[in-house]
């Protein structure tokens, strides 16, 4: 593990992330993953929009969820993405949503755990082909 | 104006779409007239996925909304799309929202107009060039 | 299981819901099953709009997805949904979520399995405290 | 017009606002605009987030968006939100959209103007009732 392993982001929750329930809509939080692991990406030097652009995608094919606590309009959330395994052809990363900056309709002490994540991105190209990750990208990890 | 120029599509608002008022969110209704103005298209014959195989793309330009009255969880929404003008290059499309069946959190009686809206597009390539309509779309208006 | 332990409900993939890869974002799934287990428990003669009128809140504290193959604007899904498990303050359920009727972008026949899903619900009141399922929903199930 | 009266807000685009065409789809731009007005709100000392919780809610009645040029996925726009009007118990701003930090997949100079939009906004309780503004937010303006 190298200091390129992990990535902290903060996000502000969005008014129309949230639902009557008056909390974050649990499929709101699976952009905030991508967020963080793109991040973690940009902060090895490279994008994931120069990848996409050198031909190589990157899809998800696993993504597991774990919600704990709520996340409520107007908290800063921070994600925490690592990488945590992967293959020639594969990335997994673990991640936590942590509630860092509380809203005003946030009572609860920060930071806490929101949720825990993992998922697993497969390599392809545009025709959909399973193809090994580029070199930069398997050393970053 | 032909039997083709009006489009009546349902759509029961998802749980996601609402927001922490408990209605809809005003950015929700946009997907709702990208659908309607997509089945007055299919209603002619042809789809807008076939058209962007064939190398055309029809980009909004101009969006303009008046919300009445709110939209709730699980109500089921009538949007009723309309050609209503445009060029060799352009289509014009109106658009009204009304509640037909309201969920349980509504009270009002159905229907209801809850939204008005237009709507502009312009046709394209993919290089981003403005191309002419092509003919059978636009004597389908 | 009774007759009432799946559902089968058909969403038209929209075009916001798909991403430059020209296929569904990943996230785009989340919300279709969310509408698959609302529809199932329509089927048994409730609403979950109804449920939350009463003060219950069904909240999603485990999600999983296996992403297989890709779903293409414009193709229609069958979300296949069906109660698997549970206890007095939880629902389990499992998804497939298969293409059913190509769109002008999908080459490959249909039907295939394009996801499978499981979530855990967790039951609540509006004060975030955990509470007994109703008796009407744990005998539907 | 106050020192308040206007308010800059960087917004990195995410992957799953971006659409098929490769760009950011005209429906993602709506949240920005929200962002906007929010942090011009914040500037001025509260919060929308402590706005709802007095019981007072800002629903938007218009709005209306000229798109000019397209937002590519990992570009940073920056919204310039602006008070333009309103009265006793509405809110008008107005927006622009500029792209200030190019993705890997734009190709222009930058800073550029990407869109145009205005908003009413109207203020009512959680009956639904018009309310007046309250004085803090009437002077902020």
């Amino acid at each position: 593990m190298t200091a390129n392993s992990t990535n902290l982001t903060r996000i502000r929750v969005r008014y129309c992330e949230c639902d009557p329930m008056g909390v974050a809509h649990h499929a709101a939080y699976i952009p905030w993953l991508e967020i963080g692991r793109t991040e973690l990406l940009r902060q090895s030097g490279e994008t994931y929009a120069a990848l996409e652009r050198s031909g190589l995608l990157l899809v998800v094919v696993k993504l597991d969820v774990r919600y704990r606590r709520p996340v409520r309009y107007d908290d800063v959330v921070e994600v925490r993405t690592e990488w945590s395994g992967g293959s020639r052809v594969k990335i997994e990363h673990t991640y936590e949503v942590l509630v860092v900056e509380p809203g005003a309709n946030t009572p609860e002490s920060v930071p806490f755990v929101a949720a825990a994540a993992s998922t697993t991105l497969g390599c392809i190209d545009r025709d959909g082909k399973i193809r090994e990750l580029p070199a930069w990208l398997a050393s970053a990890r």
